[in-house]
């Protein structure tokens, strides 16, 4: 891995477990085994680096997504695999716990990131749902199911946390399933 | 109000506002126009009042619920009643960003009345359900139904953060009533 990567990897990591007031420059260098020097040298301060962080989080959202939602299959089996991938649900979103970040949502340049990601999955996920309308498999409103769809997954995410148990994401998961399947034409 | 309620509020806005790590019991006393002798007399100490803090939200959030999800009408109809009641959506709900608190989240006497609180909803939304389904109004598993309401409304605070704008919170909650609707026995 090039010094590059593992800043921001090691910045990634740090942001996660400890926030953005909790990551310090020192603390990414001794992470990532670089100086400050070479820190400086790639990038102009940790604001910069936690750009890039969360970015590189963003990406990998959406590639993840769009390899489940652009699968084959019904609007509904590839919205289940959608929901149903693995995560590591006990540590959070790597995305949604940064609305919770106040230092984040307070920068517009690192806010930018997070509405962006989570409006390119109400969009991709709506785009699904009209697909699934014209096929004649779901009569619902795409853009505001989505929207709640998006809002089950990131609760589900809070729900988990405050139990310190992944089957209450499991739970809710179910639940939005089972709610989609009940809105299915032709499933009654 | 009594010392011992001004202690209790001004921990409360502060926890809502900084966080735990962020909540001195310095700024509380300040904000409570109270000395360090009276707050000792009235709380062991940081985590005491925070507890104290956290257990008034949940009250304030369960009795508001329960006069919603106990009012007349359809199960439909209370349930949209408890989800469109008037809400400070941009900062976020009071019991569920603790969830986000590493310092609450690892204390287990913090964390408790927070898990208590979301399985206390969850339950109450499940008995709606429950009726309803006995009634003949809605055929939904009440649990993981139950689980999806609370959890869209927990990421519905996310994502109006997210966007710094509450409108995503109404599309997400219009989206699972819109679900609801769906589902219900008779309407399609």
């Amino acid at each position: 891995m090039s010094t590059r990567e593992s800043l921001i990897e090691s910045t990634r990591s740090l942001l996660w477990e400890r926030g953005y007031v909790g990551t310090s420059p020192k603390a990414i260098q001794q992470r990532a085994g670089a100086g400050q020097g070479s820190m400086y040298h790639h990038f102009a301060g940790k604001e910069d680096l936690a750009l890039a962080a969360i970015r590189r989080s963003a990406e990998e959202l959406r590639a993840a997504a769009d390899a489940q939602l652009s699968a084959d299959g019904t609007a509904l089996v590839r919205i289940e695999a959608f929901l149903r991938r693995e995560r590591d649900v006990l540590r959070g979103c790597p995305i949604g716990r940064l609305t919770q970040d106040p230092d984040v949502m307070a920068t517009a340049a690192l806010r930018e990131p997070v509405e962006e990601t989570f409006d390119w999955l109400r969009t991709r996920l709506a785009r699904v749902l009209e697909e699934a309308r014209e096929r004649g498999e779901l009569e619902l409103d795409p853009h505001t199911t989505a929207q709640t769809i998006v809002a089950v997954l990131q609760g589900a995410y809070v729900l988990a946390r405050a139990a310190d148990d992944p089957q209450r994401f499991d739970d809710a998961i179910t639940g939005v399933l089972g709610l989609l399947t009940h809105s299915s034409i032709g499933t009654e």
